[in-house]
């Protein structure tokens, strides 16, 4: 069995241990909802200082062109490229995740009229299957949205299917799903592929070129630490940037903003998908969970993610045996950076956690979910998380009367 | 004419005056631009910090629960709506005004089934004419945008026409429109109003309940002084909130975003037009904002923005007597709180008061713009404004070369 002086040891040789300092965290907290809501860092908190003081208090109306606000959906965009394996101009940053998927399967729509289905996900977040849907009824050509058991895919491609939207890590049980096999299957049934990264940014390494995907989308308040509410990113293959139409156009999407011309005429390649400005304290804040990505390798990151996540399922089946159902793939090769964990008491497990410094967080019915960003959880982190774990049990803390009814909780 | 010391006595006995200690702005700026983006308020200054290094970096993902972001849309909301006379749960801040509209051009469609023509002013903000017609192409059901001309629209209004979005005070010119005369023709008619109060919110009074309107948004950026990229608002009348459907669903508009369920479940009342978070950033600078909104009366903004811009009109046309058409209207009933003036050298003169601390704004083709937002504005400002407009002219540093070419100003 490991021990903390092992895991200490490990935190010692680690390449990337030093980012911690990075992070504003306090180090009596141990922080596992990094999948949910990454922590600030100090460059994300200079720069919404800076934007906040010094761009927006004393620059005023002129940071627009003097602070480069205008430019930044598609210089940030640039700067994600590289956590996604994407190109300069293949990346913008704009809107939400949401509205970002809208505009995507909107484009993919119109890039197969003859085709009428867009096939996702049952299990897929449900904001994902809301906006589906959405985008189904809206277009009004009877498109209809085919919800499936992901394993049963290839059953359900066919002609008819003008678009797969897929997320690429699932939020639940943390399962990777097969980024380049699954997009050469779509491609095969004459379908476009849609990507969710939500939970793969910054958490796994991503190559969409080789991959050959042909639209993605991701937040960045996740693994990206942007902050709550953060801006969201979408990539667009080089192949189909002249092709696709903004289907929720707005004015900063215009090739010519400030010529007030009453056609929309779409900027070149990525930026036409920008609508309005995101707002520029969220940029900001993204633009500083950058600095401290400019420096990761992400090889590092996985190296150490598969590594914690190994020690975390490893001490939990160790000290508190058949306690839980291990719901993440032990398979390297199918697991995010999550762990998922069911228990019937899961609820007033992260409750009880909670209350001792550890912080995941529970999804309906039963599942604990533990993330582990490398960039600031240590080895010994994992292991007085299991120590804590193993504690709250012995003692029955989750079994609490007020743990009976669950509130809400991110 | 009007002195300098009669515009300081104006100030010294201005209700308003005190409120410009609650805004950074550097002393020796006038600043004449909050019709596009709105200072700095210490109170936005503290929330934004607040929100930064207390919620985001120490509450961390607890905040959602523990510092109220999860309810932040209808809270700001609710704070919002005195500023243009709505009740609790009229109001919701969201996305940006952009996809506002979207929405809410979605919702009416839908209520209208049989009708199928969107019609809107063709000098509307270009924005709002590149998403009425992504809607029309979107919704596929020969759904037509008819952009008129304004002053003909009871010549357009007939049983075809399903909503009419108009912007309630002209970005260009000023001009404002008749709210309530507009929107009873347009009910007269069977179609439904739908208002863009971009440059009215903060700048005038504004009664959607006595005006009966049926929908309107805006932006926080420009008069309400929320910052760059501040989230939108939407106005829903209570008559249609049961009825309409937001048709860019998320998961936090759903009636119970944590039981992730499958299908969209709209939650009551405007809550549903939530697609997902806006920037916890964003929200707080609105916030701190709302802070100086709720000490103030809008009579009193009302009363202050008419002397101001009278004061304006009446020193450019006795100082610099023809060199100006003014664009804005002179009857009080129909101007906003900016005041446009046209001249073929425009460009020139407001990049040449930039350079002499004069903040105004250039619209092609030839209209300086000129915002009076009230909190901060003084009549000196206005006074030592026309001072260095005449001087300008005099030096003829508009002229020089250099500003031959424009270059794009927010």
């Amino acid at each position: 069995m490991t021990t903390r002086d092992e895991c200490q040891s490990l935190d010692e040789t680690d390449s990337l241990s030093a980012l911690r300092e990075e992070f504003l965290l306090d180090d009596r907290l141990i922080y596992l909802d990094g999948n949910s809501l990454g922590p600030l860092s100090r460059s994300s908190q200079r720069r919404v200082r800076q934007a906040l003081d010094v761009q927006w208090g004393e620059g005023l109306v002129r940071s627009w062109g003097e602070a480069g606000w205008m430019e930044q959906p598609e210089r940030l965009g640039d700067r994600m490229a590289r956590l996604i394996g994407a190109g300069p101009e293949e990346v913008v940053v704009a809107d939400t995740l949401t509205f970002l998927l809208a505009k995507l399967l909107g484009a993919a729509l119109e890039l197969r009229p003859e085709r009428s289905v867009i096939v996702t996900d049952r299990a897929n977040f449900h904001s994902d299957l809301y906006i589906a849907e959405g985008m189904a009824q809206l277009t009004s050509r009877g498109v209809r949205v085919v919800a499936i058991d992901r394993d049963s895919l290839d059953q359900h491609l066919n002609d008819e299917v003008a678009v797969v939207m897929l997320t690429h890590v699932d939020f639940r049980s943390g399962e990777m799903l097969d980024l380049e096999g699954i997009t050469a299957r779509v491609h095969e049934a004459g379908a476009l592929m849609l990507w969710d990264f939500a939970h793969s940014t910054g958490a796994v390494p991503l190559d969409v070129t080789s991959a050959q995907v042909d639209f993605a989308a991701g937040c960045t308040y996740k693994y990206v630490n942007a902050g709550p509410g953060g801006p969201g990113f979408a990539y667009v293959a080089p192949r189909w940037q002249s092709e696709i139409r903004n289907v929720l156009p707005g004015w900063l999407g215009h090739v010519a903003p400030f010529d007030f011309e009453g056609t929309f005429r779409p900027a070149p390649g990525v930026r036409q998908l920008v609508t309005s400005s995101p707002s520029v304290l969220a940029l900001a804040a993204l633009e500083g969970a950058l600095d401290v990505w400019d420096r990761v390798d992400m090889a590092e990151v996985r190296r150490k993610s598969l590594a914690l996540t190994d020690l975390f399922i490893d001490l939990v089946e160790e000290r508190v045996p058949g306690e839980f159902e291990v719901a993440t793939p032990l398979d390297h090769s199918r697991r995010g950076s999550q762990v998922a964990l069911r228990h019937q008491e899961g609820y007033g497990i992260i409750r009880a956690l909670a209350e001792v410094g550890v912080i995941g967080d529970f999804r309906d019915p039963d599942i604990c979910r533990f993330g582990f960003a490398p960039l600031y959880v240590r080895f010994v982190d994992v292991y007085d998380a299991v120590e804590r774990l193993v504690d709250v049990l012995e003692r029955g803390a989750h079994q609490r009367d007020e743990f009976r009814v669950r509130r809400a909780v991110t």
